[in-house]
């Protein structure tokens, strides 16, 4: 048999829920402490309680969001699996654009919020970030052999599509980027596999 | 002989040189009217006069900067120039790379400030942004003959590469990034011109 919820665990399941719907619909600047809690029907004093800051509660809606976008991206990944180093690629790189474009505020709370306290990430936020690069790691293996190569380009290749994606969510290098972003991504994901497939045997 | 400079002319170039030197030390948040004003030693009025309001300002110093990085690149390119795609790239990266970590606050001006303005950014700004691009594309013309496809790929390799050094910088995906960003930009780099030679006639 279960054990009932306790309040402070129904607090932060409540208040996680009620954060999140604020993210997304009006974006970073609607999580103010004050705000959740009184929505939330509790003090700022519980809040921070099970929180332990607002950077806390940022932190955990970010862990859910590179959950799901990890979740997203497997899906994608596994739809190709049996394909080539390019539609496996070009399937993530295009399931991180349409999550980006979907989940717009909760995703730019992953790359945008400014964190004020030291406190170290949780582990399940390093973890999430970890299983999302295996991915990419994962579709460059017949070509790069070496674990700590892949590693690296693992991140050197998030970090491409990434900035081609933010760059064009932003809209600030001209103004036509949002419009061309899925040309960018297939002519990006093209020009990668074919230097990473053209690199094997180096 | 030369026209002396009018109150109005003194103050704008007093208000940029004053704006940038907080700008440089404190980053973005430094940038408040009445802060500004107040060390300039004017009205905030005349400063509104002068430049529209903040947002006006602060574009004024983004185009500064982007015309400061676009003659740095230049320069890198230069400096390349009787070389081969992969070590134009790469002088071209490198030096957004080193210009990113020497004007931090400048340049993420550049990418992070929101305007609350709806005029369109000036024509300078639109420029340095082209002149910019055009560097990328000029690398690229041998193995992209296609005027308008060597458009798209000068701004999905700008976006990559920028990609790499604005995740660094923020040292968001993972503790490892920053130590690890030059290394990053010269495996992107490599598959990228490996990719671009690899596509040559197709």
């Amino acid at each position: 048999m279960q054990e009932p919820m306790t309040y402070r665990d129904r607090l932060r399941v409540d208040v996680l829920a009620l954060a999140r719907r604020l993210l997304e619909a009006e974006g970073l600047d609607a999580l103010q402490a004050r705000r959740i809690a009184s929505e939330a029907g509790c003090s700022v004093g519980s809040l921070y309680n099970v929180f332990g800051d607002i950077d806390g509660l940022v932190v955990e809606l970010n862990a859910a969001t590179l959950d799901r976008l990890g979740r997203s991206l497997s899906d994608a990944f596994q739809a190709e699996v049996a394909a080539g180093l390019h539609d496996q690629l070009l399937a993530l790189a295009l399931g991180y654009m349409r999550f980006a474009a979907e989940n717009r505020h909760a995703w730019e709370a992953v790359f945008k919020y400014q964190r004020t306290s030291v406190v170290p990430e949780p582990e399940s936020y390093l973890e999430a970030q970890e299983q999302l690069l295996a991915l990419i790691a994962h579709s460059t293996a017949e070509f790069i052999t070496a674990a700590p190569e892949r590693e690296l380009a693992a991140r050197a290749l998030f970090a491409a599509v990434h900035g081609v994606v933010a760059l064009a969510m932003d809209n600030r290098i001209g103004g036509k980027l949002r419009a061309d972003l899925e040309r960018h991504v297939r002519f990006l994901v093209g020009v990668l596999a074919r230097g990473i497939e053209a690199s094997g045997g180096r």
